[in-house]
């Protein structure tokens, strides 16, 4: 059956942030576009939920930060207004069943080795990074050689203390939802220099986790698809694309054909897979969608009555290296208004796959009771409201939050992620130069691939394509300062040489002196 | 539209040797399958083509040996015969731009650190073989460990020379069209292990390549197909299932709608998810089938007027380490009775994907330089004909010849590979417990799930879903006889410590004998 008005300029799959912001330039630029959605909601990997027991609540994408400039633009657009995470109070560090409170995006130590260490693991992957092209990965200088590690190698290689081995581990699975020994180092590199490094992908102020959207982030795809109307189609999965002729054509579980010059992808690259294409797609792109898997991560939500972490100088942000604990990182989901106290918490990467044969209340439990250890106090214990989202049981995103390239993918595979296929153009976060796998890499690339299409009709010229965007004015960034102390600090094993070499100096100084005084060294 | 008779015992997704076999046994056991495939042909990823130039050729998966018991009784009893790989002359060992003739499963050296070494690459990977269960080798006793490790790891720290370190390379590129750095060390030792070990594997004489299918491999397939008749549909992808109910409900791409009591999933695990499931599928294998990417390879056939390598004492057989050469490994493809002479070559892993933006002719061109190189001859360079077959680029397959496991993911989603979702229930070679990724693999995996079935309908005893398979008459297994040199030669890195011990106490004995000679040390 062919759906009354289906001939469009492009049809864009997948109604999250990126296809409505493809969907939402074309419109806007004068051309006829049709969003496609499998769910019967837009926003994908943003889903807000409304209750009485929340008010709202993000079980999706939820953080925003400074240098996030196009979602935070679309934020302005709409209205909706951000505010910041609160991190007014202590946050806490627990290792080896004990807390330690601190301020900063990370963790102090008294010890001078575990401190001169992750000084240098900080260190080393941001100059690395430096050597990695955003938009080409492939092409930095040692992209073979890294891409040939896995980020567990380069921590062994890089991490001398423990302590920062285990911390490594926790950067990892928190930024990137997946373990080090699964992802590329090339790649892991690459993701936190696209996301600005170390300290902005990592930081709650000034960083990528400063802020959330006040009544939730699914807002701005809402009122996207309010503004595309009834070009916006729900429940609409794509199976096949027919792109053979000079039309391409569309088909969806609901029997409705739709048909276009142009087709945008706006949907994570494995589920590419979920489409039966005509022609096949070429061989490297065939495989790539293969490659790619998505992260892993429940995302926990624990209501209290009241905010007791407050009272006891904790801001709610915690930051767990145990065995046993089912959360790696919370935050503070408290409400701006401080109604609705509340512990955001995710279950990552390996933990989240041991968990998931779990039922939510026995996930719970063991939540409130890592909780209560971490933050000293039985309240913890007595939760009055359970909120959780399972990435990984979504058939149409695949999981969470982004995709992760295995080693020898990105170096083999990734040339082709966004690279058009006859009339089928790619969008999705995953295709972003910035902020890649974050809501504002989301926009990046939709926009993008929208001007790409716009190019091929020759409305605008090929240096269109890729626009900068200007700063935030509700949301400046500010820089990253690193001190002399930081930059020039040795590695341990920099530190160990050093004292290897003046030991031996020191001792041959001496045995000199020594010598000299008893004699042995005669001075003719 | 629902297609007249309609309503099944079981729909079988996939016509290729494993959901043929499971829907013949079903079908000799009284129920009442059908068979939906996507393509316009049944065999899967076995394809035989026939033409005036070849009589017939295998581009697809065409090896057969000693232990494949299953898919030989299939061929039995359709009357297809089998003759052996020519491996009478010499085999070559091409390196460093030489070539060394040899004979047996793996090149000689004179360098006995080399020698040394390549014995224990080989005994190690049989060793920690034995640790692992065939079935579930998630259970190994170092499982985790070893699957958080590439295989490139494994050989860089079990090897010591350059020269085994390359030749693993190509042991792990030829066994699994993938790179070592791509893959788990548990995964490929495992993958080793359940074909009988390293020789088995690697050998063609009493080995995995001793032989092929007279006629071509496809023929097996179009038996069970013609005695399935019309229950094999082709042109029939499947891209929905219904399984919410008690019977489960099956669409396909050309609009037919087929009802079932049970599925029998008989593709690779990636090409699950060219299905849209309803309910979705539980997390862990929502997961999974993003995870196991397939290998990837062209087969290239050369055909030339004359045998002239057999002229040379050249059996056919190179295996070629060498940066430029488009192939690692090559067998004779010349047919039974001498005629058609040709020579089989795979370009493989990260070559196929180099070579993949090439035109055939520009692959032929390469092809035939480094024969030539590796013969020793202008010959080479003259082939009348030539067939290849890129795997990567077929929709429905994935790649080739099987899927693999990046590091991490054995351990971690390897137990729900199998596992029955509802009436769900899983086939294709990459779900088999020996010669996983062979057509032998296919046939096991079909013929289980076929009996899971029936079992489930009370119509066999749980014990009876695996089945051993005697041994084949027309293909016996000889050992292989380790020699006790080879089970006792030490490691480069054994014979290091060995050599530096004896070293040490035979300096200090010598020092003694000459301390006391001088009478340095006085006997009292």
């Amino acid at each position: 059956m062919t759906a009354p008005n289906s001939s469009y300029d492009v049809v864009v799959i997948g109604a999250g942030l990126s296809g409505l912001s493809a969907a939402k330039l074309l419109k806007s630029s004068g051309l006829n576009p049709v969003v496609l959605e499998a769910r019967d909601r837009v926003g994908g990997r943003t889903f807000t939920v409304q209750n009485k027991q929340t008010k709202w609540v993000d079980l999706g994408g939820a953080y925003v930060g400074p240098t996030q400039n196009r979602i935070l633009r679309l934020a302005r657009e709409y209205g909706v207004q951000t505010y910041k995470v609160n991190e007014t109070e202590n946050l806490v560090h627990y290792i080896n069943g004990k807390s330690h409170p601190f301020k900063g995006p990370s963790p102090p130590t008294w010890n001078p080795f575990v401190s001169m260490d992750l000084n240098n693991f900080f260190r080393t992957m941001d100059e690395m990074g430096k050597e990695i092209p955003r938009e080409a990965p492939w092409r930095a200088p040692h992209a073979e050689e890294w891409d040939k590690m896995t980020m567990q190698q380069f921590i062994d290689r890089t991490c001398w203390t423990s302590a920062v081995c285990r911390f490594a581990k926790l950067f990892v699975n928190v930024n990137v939802t997946s373990e080090p020994h699964e992802v590329s180092a090339l790649w892991f590199l690459w993701y936190v220099r696209q996301c600005g490094g170390t300290m902005r992908i990592f930081s709650t102020t000034n960083g990528g986790q400063e802020r959330k959207f006040l009544g939730g982030s699914n807002q701005i795809s809402e009122c996207m698809a309010k503004e595309l109307g009834d070009r916006v189609k729900l429940e609409s999965a794509v199976y096949k694309i027919d792109h053979s002729g000079d039309t391409v054509v569309v088909e969806t579980l609901d029997k409705q054909i739709y048909k276009a010059k142009y087709v945008v992808l706006a949907i994570p690259p494995g589920l590419n897979l979920k489409i039966h294409f005509s022609p096949e797609l070429p061989p490297l792109r065939n495989q790539l969608i293969h490659r790619v898997p998505m992260g892993s991560v429940i995302k926990c939500m624990v209501y209290y009555k009241e905010n007791f972490w407050r009272k006891k100088g904790y801001c709610g942000s915690m930051m767990i290296e145990d065995a046993e604990s089912p959360i790696g990182l919370t935050l503070d989901d408290t409400k701006a208004d401080g109604s609705v106290p509340a512990i955001m918490g995710f279950i990552l990467a390996s933990r989240c796959r041991e968990l998931s044969v779990l039922t939510k209340e026995q996930r719970l439990k063991k939540i409130c009771e890592i909780y209560s250890k971490v933050l000293g106090t039985d309240e913890a214990l007595h939760p009055v409201h359970y909120e959780e989202k399972n990435w990984c049981e979504e058939e149409y995103s695949g999981g969470c939050y982004t995709a992760y390239f295995p080693p020898g993918i990105l170096t083999q595979f990734g040339r082709v992620l966004r690279e058009p296929v006859g009339k089928l153009y790619f969008a999705g976060t995953e295709t972003a130069t910035a902020w890649s796998g974050y809501m504002e890499g989301a926009v990046e690339a939709g926009e993008r691939a929208a001007r790409e299409i716009m190019h091929t009709m020759g409305k605008i010229h090929q240096s269109q394509i890729w626009q900068s965007e200007p700063e935030s004015l509700d949301v400046p960034a500010r820089p990253f300062i690193t001190t002399f102390w930081e930059r020039n600090m040795p590695s341990v094993g920099g530190f160990i040489k050093f004292i290897g070499v003046s030991s031996f100096l020191s001792c041959a100084t001496a045995a000199g002196v020594i010598a000299y005084k008893k004699g042995l060294i005669p001075l003719k």
